[in-house]
């Protein structure tokens, strides 16, 4: 069932935390030595995390719109991140981006992009469950206002044909949910990657704050075996401006087992070894959707909002 | 938010092994005696497994229909079984029993039932996910004929007002999918029992023997944390005619973290004290689903039964 075909080298390339005062052109810098460990490492994608240009901006409430304007891409690349596709295409690697995104149309998004080994943008995803909150909250030791800086994705999760295999895109608190694992599993997915910003401290309930390691990889491990795919999970980690945020970066096969695991808080790379055909072992069998699955059961998810 | 008036006692009453000679006389001095453990702790509730009353029988092709017939209740309680609902109304003790059902009008399911500490029915549900194969598999070390000897449950998940709560039921391979625990999740349950019968050998797939018990409790575990809710996993396992199923029954919070757990593969209660009032630190922060949920992206799940 396996074989060397369909096997792919993914590399978790997990950032360490981006101070306020850092330009872009030295957090590339930093990409680009993440790419080139991935390359000694025989990468053919390497995937970076949400938001992987600048700090994790939605900490402040921001009045003057020209300050929080800075904080958003307006083209890509960029003339600051141009020197990651020029490296990854004559390296031959593909890659994942996270970046704040400012539409010609004045929208806001989070959103994640997909390069493939040849420099070509293959998908772009803009993030559908954004978490936090819409105002600023004073009471709060540090603001989460995703909800006021980005808009919701205007669409669903999808998959792309890339790197040999089927390649869907979600971003940090999409991976709670376990509709966006199956929202792809749907479409065949084969590994999803994820990039996210984890705040450890949770001011609305700070009795998950010990436990944010383990929701962390208890979902991610979840969606991956209930679906049978890989899961690649990619932190920016550690103390940045005074907050903290979850790293433990890791590779998940769809037996939901982690491949590889980052042991620092720091910008650090580990790669595995993905045979795509592992996933056939679980689609096929247990979680063979065409003869398992009772979906007229399950109405209640798409028609309902939340609790009757 | 916390408080004494909701906190429920409930046990976990693992069962071991069920030879086939065994008749259920002698399987309900056992779950006698385990309502009895649960009554020396406290216990208000007492969860015993799936097909609590009779060996697997499914691992068997069994072509004579009386012999099959005899593996199933035509009565609850039937007069063996009475002395349980008799004993648990008089200690004041509700349970939930799984057995194989043949209703009046010859349907057969694969039934769990729910009774309150007056030895009233509660709640009766009928398996939804029917895993294992239709016909005869010689080539098996042993046979997985559910799919041959129940029909898939008429009615989806359901929970119920009861022991101070909302009550969920859902039986063994119902838990490797997160649409049984969303199901409920969207009726606001707040523990939902599981009883299952787990072979760890897993003849189309091999390679995930060794992760029977890994995968058992991590799809609980996320089912539990991505709804808020408690979660009590209960095993009949050990060496049953020839073949292993797994224990490791469990008592689950809504952190998703394991608060009781079987250490043995034998007749065992393990017990804790649930509070209900838990479930609120997820269901109206993080997964307030009013707030975060985006059913309109999920449309796929209840659209589509597999892969596009």
């Amino acid at each position: 069932m396996r074989g060397k075909a369909r096997e792919l080298v993914v590399g978790a390339a997990q950032l360490g935390p981006i101070a306020r005062h850092e330009t872009r052109t030295e957090v590339v810098e930093r990409l680009l030595a993440l790419l080139h460990r991935g390359h000694e490492q025989g990468c053919e994608l390497v995937v970076y995390p949400e938001l992987a240009l600048t700090t994790f901006f939605p900490r402040w409430w921001i009045e003057d719109p020209r300050e929080l304007d800075g904080f958003y891409e307006t083209e890509m690349p960029s003339p600051e991140v141009a020197p990651l596709f020029a490296t990854a295409a004559r390296l031959g690697i593909g890659f994942c981006l996270g970046y704040a995104e400012l539409t010609p149309d004045g929208h806001r998004y989070n959103t994640y992009l997909l390069v493939d080994g040849r420099g070509n943008e293959v998908a772009k995803y803009r993030k559908v469950h954004i978490p936090g909150h819409e105002r600023h909250e004073p009471q709060r030791p540090f603001q989460h206002l995703e909800r006021a800086y980005f808009e919701p994705g205007p669409e669903t999760f999808g998959t792309w044909s890339a790197f040999r295999g089927e390649i869907g895109l979600a971003l940090c608190n999409d991976r709670r949910w376990p509709e966006t694992y199956r929202v792809m599993g749907l479409a065949d997915v084969e590994m999803i990657l994820i990039g996210y910003n984890t705040p450890i401290h949770y001011f609305p309930d700070p009795t998950q704050d010990p436990l944010a390691g383990f929701h962390n990889h208890l979902v991610m491990q979840a969606g991956a075996y209930q679906n049978g795919t890989f899961v690649v999970g990619v932190a920016k980690g550690g103390m940045e401006e005074g907050v903290r945020s979850l790293a433990e970066s890791c590779i998940i096969a769809p037996s939901g087992e982690i491949l590889a695991q980052a042991s620092t808080e720091s910008d650090e790379l580990v790669s595995a070894t993905c045979d795509l055909n592992w996933c056939v072992a679980y689609k096929k069998t247990l979680f063979d959707f065409a003869r398992y699955r009772r979906p007229e059961m399950y109405q209640a998810i798409t028609r309902r909002q939340e609790v009757r």
